[in-house]
């Protein structure tokens, strides 16, 4: 995504111009939505350009997130050219890959040469292939391979977020030498940039000067002796790896390097700001079972995400009920335990739930690793002894009280029983998660189910055994 | 958070000094901190020294969390003081809280100097009110006058995350005015910026440029011709919506004004990036029903934070179980009911959270709002009408089958029964967020009990219920 100083709209003022499209909240106000749709019903091209043509480019992206696909073909249709291009790389992949699919490709080819590399690679990176070949074969040569090249390295790495332009400067430059070349550059310089990177005759960094700190200095400083050293990134790098660099040291921008070590290109911290949102979205929907889905997906494409996991959720269920299916006997007689039955699975589900996202969460912002691995297991075992503490006596008194007349020793066990369980949801809510990270599979992605699943077949193993041993 | 273009020690190269501390992944490595917990049971204060002094505050910080509050203690003691004032903003609260307890008034005070005003104002926040008064008495006047200010502003507000030193200038300069004024300041500067702000005689900011744009442009350029319209934010907005506009309009850094729109400080993206991980972390655990703890936290503070929502689930789960109460009788008579209810109840909570964690999260990000929530919640429906015809059958037929010999219907019953509840499930997994958000509660805290309550309950009702019409 290309830096940009340049502002919305400002919000909501009295003297504004009419269709005003944001609330004091910077989101888009139902009353302008419904313009847009109102105009693009009634094929109102020249309204439409008028409500659109002073959007930001994420406004407009957002704008078509709140429109069913029918407004969308219409709106893409009016857009300017420009915001077009610009509001390209803020969609949303589903979105963006429906939009791509009604843009004529020469229009494609001239919107996608205005962009900074990286968001133009974004671009085509989800246009069919056929598409791709003829928007890329009518684009200049140096743009084309500046996208190829973007292209050739794996998806979610340092290399496919990195921008190829860059400000560098040899090592034996000073201060004055910097800002004079910077001044008659312009053109040919990132749009936006932060940091100088001084580099080696073989083009590798050997450090870097924020520009604030060049501006301060006088013209005769050597920048080998303002410059600090830098954190470089390489092309290979996973844009999580990145992103945690970034956070951990406060950066806002970063040479990265090829595999000879020399300066290929930089990531700036916005594009990071979007990695950290996504990869958070990502976990966030993968705790819940959920993969792979955003605001443009349609029924079809969300059930195809969302009904794996409840399939294996109903697998494990089952398992749960053959467990219940052991004691139909034990339960035949004393109907009340299939009543008090859920209650120890559900509590055991909830906590083994809450270790289990402290783990995931701990592991993704990397506060736990081998070194501190044992003491977060033994801590979470006496979080979960000192919870059944608390609640096992509200249930077990509770329980007697309820089923007094038929026998009070109902209440000691499911007292001991939730005791229980919750000791083997501390346990598999830590060891799920930290195995998983072990064996390089996301701890995000299939823990829940298996620590539920274990909460509710011990759940009720040890309540229906419990009440079989000491009940009948 | 200050800025800083300064990196930490690169990772492991053959040829390091031999007490390498960090692995590949900037992580602090297990022998690392195992010399450090050495050194500190040893009582060998060189040592230590040695150890920590070539670390980055962050791996300082993140070193604190590796350790048992004894270690912190001697680690705390040995660092050298500059070291100890930048890695105190970096602290997780509950460790820095603990740590500020053991650093002698005097020297906290001269490490706070050494900070930016909102670097400063965070560590002041967490002391304990008398040291709070001793360390402001031992500051100069203007350190102390910037972060009582800084305290005034409400918590989570842009007040109190921008920094007081910024760089204006009067829209009458020009390029070479501008870049004089930087190179003269020097000191009185913010240690690094990324844009100018543009004001009016009454100090009102009228627009921003670049730097690297500044740096670009003839020294003759009067700095109006190049300056772009400014996202302002005020002090009293809360940090959640600060971080908003810079994730969407991309922004690096951004003016904060008073009440009367006059200039006082700037936010810069690397405090964002701090405020975005910070609510991704709040809402994630607070979807787990987790409150407030981190990895400082003990276990009387964290079961302070995680007893509650048990508890709750608790009551809930007492009223599920006394829906199953309802139909003891029929569960007396065919016992296969009580194995297979959970069944029903547990597909229609994992349906229900998934629903709901897309909810939240569309909220969080904005995608989500009036203009588009009742197409949404149709989605959400047709979603869960299509998980059931998907999970229904088989449940179903699997359920005859086990079943064949006591009777085969209920193979029907636990179908419908599913269908029902997946339905139910996606009404209350859309609705529960999106009132709670309505009534300005923050929908990530209590859905998901809710969600589970409903489901369960409207699971054990309509399984049971449908068995006992159709069975009995």
């Amino acid at each position: 995504m290309s830096n940009t100083a340049t502002a919305p709209l400002p919000p909501v003022q009295d003297d504004e111009i009419e269709h005003v499209a944001l609330d004091e909240d910077y989101v888009l106000t139902a009353s302008f939505v419904e313009k847009v749709v109102d105009a693009s019903d009634a094929g109102d091209g020249l309204k439409l350009r008028s409500l659109l043509e002073d959007l930001h480019p994420a406004d407009v992206a957002d704008l078509m997130g709140f429109l069913t696909s029918e407004h969308r073909a219409v709106v893409v249709l009016w857009l300017p050219p420009d915001l077009l291009a610009d509001t390209l790389p803020e969609l949303d992949d589903g979105i963006r890959e429906e939009v791509l699919e009604r843009v004529p490709h020469l229009t494609l080819a001239e919107a996608l040469q205005e962009l900074d590399s990286d968001d133009a690679a974004a671009v085509v990176e989800d246009l069919e292939d056929d598409q791709r070949e003829k928007v890329l074969a009518a684009m200049p040569e140096v743009d084309r391979a500046a996208i190829e090249s973007s292209l050739g390295y794996e998806e979610d790495s340092a290399g496919r977020l990195m921008q190829r332009e860059v400000m560098a400067a040899p090592q034996f430059w000073n201060v004055g030498d910097t800002i004079d070349h910077i001044r008659k550059q312009g053109e040919e310089l990132p749009e936006l940039f932060f940091d100088i990177y001084v580099v080696d005759p073989l083009n590798k960094p050997v450090g870097g000067v924020a520009i604030s700190r060049l501006l301060r200095a006088p013209r005769v400083t050597p920048l080998t002796e303002i410059m600090d050293p830098v954190n470089e990134i390489t092309v290979d790098q996973d844009q999580e790896e990145v992103a945690y660099i970034f956070e951990k040291y406060h950066l806002i921008s970063a040479p990265v390097t090829d595999a000879a070590g020399r300066l290929v290109g930089q990531i700036t911290v916005d594009d990071i700001v979007n990695v950290l949102q996504e990869e958070n979205r990502e976990d966030i929907l993968r705790l819940a079972g959920v993969s792979d889905e955003d605001r443009g997906s349609n029924v079809a494409e969300i059930v195809r995400g969302r009904v794996p996991w409840l399939a294996i959720n109903l697998a494990t269920a089952v398992l749960g009920a053959s467990v219940i299916g052991w004691f139909e006997a034990t339960i035949q007689e004393i109907v009340a335990l299939a009543i008090l039955m859920p209650i120890v699975s559900a509590i055991g589900g909830n906590a083994g739930t809450q270790a289990l996202t402290v783990t995931v969460r701990a592991l993704a912002t990397r506060e736990l690793n081998s070194s501190n691995a044992p003491r977060t297991f033994w801590r979470e075992l006496a979080v979960g002894l000192a919870n059944g503490m608390v609640l096992a006596p509200l249930i077990g008194i509770a329980t007697a009280l309820w089923f007094r007349d038929e026998d009070w020793r109902i209440g000691l066990v499911i007292a001991a029983a939730m005791v229980l369980n919750l000791l083997v949801a501390a346990t598999v809510g830590v060891l799920t998660p930290l195995t998983l990270s072990k064996l390089k599979f996301d701890p995000a992605v299939s823990s829940a189910v298996f620590v539920t699943a274990t909460t509710d077949f011990f759940g009720f193993l040890i309540f229906l055994g419990l009440a079989t041993i000491v009940l009948t």
